[in-house]
């Protein structure tokens, strides 16, 4: 191709095919500008491509997803029928769009959440509108001088309550939409009352359309799959109650395991992070399951803030979990007999300790008191104490003193100046450090069935009907079932 | 007063002044609903007081929460200006109505969550509104059949794809608003274009009442006493490291101080659980700090993911000291002339750990590479080395077995069984717990220490002028000057 040496530096590629190409430079800026606008197209087409395979797992993963923003989709056609269809639109005019802008501000993924931001859009536009009325009927009194102060005042005071209100944890935790929406209304109406003449059909006709867009947000959200924050959270409590006992399970199992066994358990070991993260999760669903009315076995007055004791003594758990967690992971271990040894006691102490957490889960999923939970937790109780009992007798005969009592400290500490030979106590301490987790573990296991019970009592949950219910059934199955 | 005895039943109250009052029942249902209704104020004036209580405090715990309502106030008010100058009025007319709104909707509490609205609402409306118009444009040339059904299906899919976006992690943390004003605008746009004829007018007049609301709330925002969100985070994170180093602090002193000793060190000590519980604060924190613009001594790219590394590496230690605080509180404790031995090493080895938070603490604040953190880490190193070896020395010369190695393990093996003295293990174990969660909190010091030199290398700290600051000078001064 280059058929002529040039006397200019040339790049020069043989390929293949025996001739060789010349690679001209390219022309200066323009072609800069080129490769760097291919560069961040590439760029922009991985992201872009990435988000993309993220999304469709997501959507893989929990369908409901999708089909919330079909439902979305829908409600906001439907909302569109107003602006369509003539006689409607003769109605409301232009105010329809008040049903639109509801329609999307107010659709939420759950029930509760979508309750929550209809009554505090409803409520908070009517009072708000209502007082806006109101102020605007006295400034009307006062001559057009001192109406627009008085109008003025009124917005900056009020705007100014409402949003230190927000600040409130407890009206924000109720109310914050409807704190919003008030200075939003209050705002418009005392502003707008200045203007239009016909103030009372505006308030009327926004409050109408409102009440179109919530009621058929309310409509939508209910009849199509509805995905109730309650639902979700009572299978959240219990999923987290599942994986602390996998996460203990694993952890156990791993520590105690032969060197030859090289089963990867570490997915396992890592549900009880899950548990540690989700008490903003938690908060949020039981303050919008309160807001939803009576559905499938939970009532209006269904308990829910007890969810959030049950998750909170789940953290507590998940706290030594972590640090159980890490003593696998360091680096002394105990020599191999003696891990033996207590490896039955051990996988015996937490195989109870799951048994009472798996109990716990069939008593929140089926919604009923467990009638041998009370034999589990002595079981649980039974093996801890055995573990103790084998800490205890380790063969310590000539450990710190050979008689207990006031006697022994005394010789104690004078021994303790007096010792030389440092003996391999740091090769029992690990296996001490998780046995002393172990009991830990069981007694904030007991924490959890306190909460569970009490739990059972608020919700008034019946007792089980078969008194024994097959040991080898399991778990999973019944969460399905649900 | 009762001149002539009734036969019926009375009530009679002797009145100190000598007369006697008959008690006349309240005639019947009004009576009961006069009583209910009096209950009902009482309790509803009593939750409004003690909800102003409350407010009260919050005002005075935090003036910065008053003074941006009163920027709230401020805002809106300088907006309703729209509508009380009839120039102004004559340009935007019903329209101003969409920069008050944008006021309210947009006004946040730190300058980046308003940053991050006023940018998503401005993009998301200009886009949208541009796609709106082109299927507008496009339905218009379909003829009067097809135009609704086009319309129709550009909302519903749409609609539907911008709320799923919604769901996915990256999209949510940085356009989850803009992804709702998208969908609002949009809908708006393609909807009453199919009524409003001048829809270029309406998208104009949308967009530049938008730009002149999010302006005013930028200015505002940024000009009275602004808070900004980076700011927020960097103090959060160096304070929860103060709470740490308090909290592990007061459980070390608790559990080695002397019975005399009445100090209440519960407040102190339950610093930890504020630094469990705010991983979601500083999430959002990070989330906004990054859409906020050069402010103080941090650049616009500063690092703010590397402040939730941090604050995960303290989360981290905080699990530890939760545990080592529930030791505190158990049943069984260590013998005092044990305790005493350990006391001064654990003092010592936890003093140093809180030497090296201090110091860190002291590097965040000012922001400048500490010269003697690595000084500081070796003395916490050597303290907690100390404080094995101690364990180490326990009198235990006949603990296990009297030699090291293979075959004593063996020997232990046997003498598990053989042993029928049960000794006082169990008096040391809390002791043991204590001083191991010890060595484990020194370990996760060293996370958060290698967590901030990343930050210092990644926002480029300064070395410190002073290679040794004075020791006895308070970090509370040091935070307060910041």
């Amino acid at each position: 191709m280059a058929k002529k040496a040039s006397s200019r530096l040339e790049w020069r590629i043989n390929v293949p095919d025996g001739t060789s190409k010349v690679l001209e430079p390219e022309s200066g800026v323009v072609g800069k500008i080129w490769v760097g606008l291919k560069g961040c197209m590439g760029i922009i087409v991985l992201k872009v491509r990435r988000v993309l395979e993220n999304a469709w797992h997501i959507g893989v993963a929990d369908p409901r997803k999708v089909i919330h923003c079909i439902k979305v989709g829908l409600a906001l056609s439907i909302v569109s029928l107003f602006y369509y269809m003539r006689p409607l639109y003769d109605d409301f005019g232009g105010n329809a769009m008040w049903a639109v802008m509801t329609v999307v501000v107010v659709f939420e993924y759950t029930v509760g959440a979508t309750f929550y931001k209809c009554i505090n859009r409803v409520i908070a536009t009517f009072l708000a509108g209502a007082l806006g009325v109101g102020i605007h009927l006295v400034a009307e009194q006062s001559g057009d001088q001192l109406k627009p102060i008085i109008l003025g005042t009124s917005v900056f005071l009020f705007a100014s309550a409402a949003t230190f209100s927000r600040f409130i944890p407890s009206v924000k935790a109720r109310f914050d939409y409807g704190a919003m929406i008030f200075i939003l209304t209050f705002s418009l109406v005392s502003v707008s009352g200045y203007r239009v003449v016909e103030l009372f059909e505006l308030a009327h006709l926004r409050l109408s359309t409102i009440a179109i867009g919530t009621s058929l947000c309310i409509l939508v959200t209910m009849l199509f799959c509805p995905v109730w924050a309650g639902c979700e959270l009572h299978h959240l409590i219990h999923q987290n109650m599942e994986k602390l006992a996998d996460s203990l399970d694993g952890c156990v199992t791993e520590y105690f395991k032969e060197d030859g066994s090289e089963k990867d358990l570490n997915k396992k070991m890592q549900g009880y992070k899950c548990v540690l993260n989700s008490k903003a999760a938690e908060e949020s669903m039981a303050n919008f399951a309160r807001w939803e009315p009576t559905h499938g076995r939970f009532n209006f007055r269904h308990p829910w803030k007890q969810y959030l004791k049950i998750g909170a003594s789940l953290r507590n758990c998940a706290y030594c979990i972590e640090t159980l967690n890490s003593c696998i992971s360091s680096e002394i271990q105990a020599p191999p007999c003696l891990r033996k040894h207590f490896s039955s006691k051990c996988m015996k102490a937490s195989s109870y300790s799951i048994n009472v957490l798996k109990e716990l889960v069939i008593t929140i999923v089926k919604m009923k008191k467990s009638s041998n939970i009370d034999v589990k937790v002595a079981e649980m109780n039974f093996a801890v104490e055995e573990l103790v009992d084998a800490l205890k007798s380790l063969p310590t005969t000539h450990f710190i003193a050979t008689t207990t009592g006031e006697e022994s400290t005394k010789a104690k500490a004078e021994g303790v100046e007096g010792s030389e030979h440092p003996s391999p106590i740091m090769k029992v301490l690990p296996l001490v450090k998780v046995v002393s987790l172990m009991v830990e573990i069981a007694t904030r296991i007991g924490g959890v069935v306190n909460a569970v019970e009490e739990l059972a009592r608020l919700a008034e949950f019946k007792a089980a009907k078969d008194g024994k219910p097959k040991q080898n059934q399991p778990t999973d199955k019944l969460v399905a079932d649900h």
